[in-house]
């Protein structure tokens, strides 16, 4: 989906990039439409390569340009063009920061006016003070409750319930979607370099996606993806103070309990039960039709169909056993 | 206590309940003056049958009418007059929702106006852009802080101190309670029936009743109650961060500490201590004099005066000799 | 350094503080200029020892007059003036109350407007319906989101940014600081003395001072010192739902994920990194260059170094071995 949310330069030269990168001219100066993960790049988007476990994928991508360590010349297949840089990651985030010069702001969106009974949008209902960016769209038969704030470019669809002191803000909303009292949705994810001095935050260019009929409960935390984008899966309910970091992806139908957490980067299936204040570690694959048991802690993957339940979480069956 | 906050339909015919739940429709068209569980329920309320964990409840009901299941048929005493259905439970989310026709509407409060200086309470003193709705009660020598919602028909005490940024709906609030800063209280539970297409919502008919010398913290989210009430017990203190699920029945005198969280309708008893983070499955009872250590999982009844910590928890003394 | 938030009695005499404690008064009547526990007390002030287990403290303290129990007697060196009382911080709460008369009282600040245009503070960008209390400072180059509050006192560095809907009171913040959406910062502590008819509340004259280059995640809350302060060390990060309680000091460079929670007075070193959902008790001391995995219940010291995981944690490469 399209991002309305951070600005692209318009131009990406390849020897700027190469000047960002401390790294030699190549003799030919193409242009790049953006930079992405190797999965999702195209032909002409420049990506990068960090770590063997994405071997698969850097033989797969539409990429060419690719930032990485001189260590990984070997896996380099003979089509791409490496870029070779110390510091793969910490490179990334300072060429991202070029491309979406605004994607390090997270500050307050200064454009909010108030809403006014003569606003735009169609069969709105709103509350006291209800703060509203430039070109936010909200379809038809909403609701929106006092001092909420949609930040600028936000999308909400039709039949759309928002709470009381909620603030929304880089995210798509789509239909007949409840989001109850305080949730905070679309803020930077929890993803910088540490530095001694003062740490380097990473470029977060994703977004937040709401698909159609998803609930998220009261004072609810739910950080947009950095390079990806973090997404709730349709008709998938969230209960209170539940949080979810960046760039975490979960599926439809999932029943996720209060005061529930989960870590950056995590893929949760359809169907998923999570009992309260069970936490997801970051990077986790989660299956279909898995109920997870209140308060456990997941480390590992989890194939379909499981039921689990301890810290670390085992077969549902022998964590009660060995605790009776 | 009294409800005021849901509206219930004057006259409820057997024949049009009969309709709701497509029963073949008795001879006599009796009227029926609510719907309860069977232990509150009164001789002219319906009432339902959906688990044999409940048959002396249902012996000892004064409930003639049940929505019950041709399974639990050899149960049903002579002197009650079961009504069959498929699906208990959804018929009887079905009933009430034709009794209580708000009772699925969770939506902010479109009654709302800004309190003045001069407003009708005794001795009240309050923030900027307080909010308050149609019919609130409250006593004298109250606060309430910034920017704070007290929703239609709240009832507060005298002697109330409540922060900023609160929410308050469908709540009975005693004296000389504290809610500090963030609190949300009142909203629906996180009660559905899961469905493919769109989770179908279960009526929530109860409220929040907060006894006298209670201090709710920051942050706090404490749901009404769905069939039956919440309730926080006199001169109980909740930390920050606290959540407490629907028809969760805490006693006198307990200290809940940052971050704990009760599954639904769990009742706890008086003098519990409980430690930051633990967690309380639905439908436990926790006795009296009960600690509970930090980050426990209780996910059984405990007994009166017990120590206990662990996931799931044990005798303390028992997880301490454990894990030295 | 200075707190301005708790306006001390002028006169404090040897003979009042004896009324309150019930002890027969001395001869000399002397004047003390506040009370403090014993490593932080100077020559004239007040000072208290309740447990064996601050005995060196109380060899090492400055302080002359001790509030103590009689059961301490052995204890006090000669040089010390003891003060016999049954509850020795039942006790000390009445002289703190005395002499900070506003400890006690944690209600919203009366004395807050408007953020106008015309404000005094240099380059200062903020949102709508943002309110100010009395003798705030502001450095320059701040930027402050819509309706947050911050009350009179608090003191904020340059280059800060505040998010929306966040509340700041009895803080200190260094320059440079990043607060987001919906933080609590500064509210009392949970601490105070169970009584059956109503709990007494525990003098909280404490602060937050936040140092440079920190971030505080959304829906954070912060509480302040009760007899010390609560600080986070430069260039600390802390990500959303994070819960903070009274006296906590947590060091430089550390980083702490999701949901974590510390409970009242623990000490946490620089570059400590924490999992999502952790939990530290009470009075617990965790070294430098720390790791503690997510979900761990840290319930006693951890050393400088280690690596650790589990509830309780353990070594995490015997925590990982044991759960195979």
């Amino acid at each position: 989906m399209d991002n309305p949310f951070f600005t692209k330069k318009r131009s990406i030269k390849l020897h700027d990039i190469c000047d960002i990168l401390g790294v030699k001219k190549l003799s030919k100066n193409v242009s790049f439409s953006g930079i992405s993960n190797l999965i999702e790049a195209k032909k002409n988007d420049l990506s990068f390569f960090s770590s063997k476990k994405y071997l698969s994928d850097l033989v797969n991508s539409n990429s060419i340009y690719i930032i990485t360590n001189e260590n990984y010349k070997k896996f380099i297949p003979k089509n791409k063009i490496p870029l070779f840089v110390n510091n793969v990651l910490l490179s990334v985030s300072n060429v991202t920061n070029y491309i979406y010069p605004n994607s390090l702001n997270d500050d307050f969106d200064q454009n909010l006016s108030i809403l006014k009974k003569k606003n735009k949008y169609k069969k709105l209902i709103f509350g006291k003070n209800v703060l509203i960016g430039k070109k936010v769209k909200i379809g038809s038969n909403c609701l929106i409750g006092h001092n909420t704030i949609i930040e600028s470019n936000v999308v909400i669809g039709n039949n759309c319930t928002i709470g009381s002191n909620v603030i929304i803000k880089n995210t798509l909303v789509g239909n007949s979607v409840k989001v109850l009292d305080g949730a905070i949705i679309g803020k930077k994810g929890f993803g910088f370099f540490p530095n001694d001095k003062s740490n380097i935050r990473y470029p977060q260019i994703g977004m937040v996606i709401i698909k159609n009929n998803v609930e998220i409960g009261c004072n609810n935390t739910i950080d947009r993806g950095s390079m990806s984008n973090t997404v709730i899966g349709e008709n998938t309910y969230l209960d209170n103070q539940v949080h979810i970091a960046h760039n975490v992806k979960i599926g439809r139908n999932c029943i996720i309990t209060g005061q529930v957490g989960f870590a950056g980067s995590s893929i949760i299936g359809d169907k998923v039960m999570i009992g309260g204040q069970a936490g997801i570690s970051g990077h986790i694959k989660v299956g279909n039709n898995v109920q997870i048991g209140g308060g456990s802690g997941i480390i590992k993957n989890i194939p379909d169909n499981c039921k689990v339940m301890g810290y670390p979480a085992k077969d549902i069956r022998t964590f009660l056993r060995d605790n009776k």
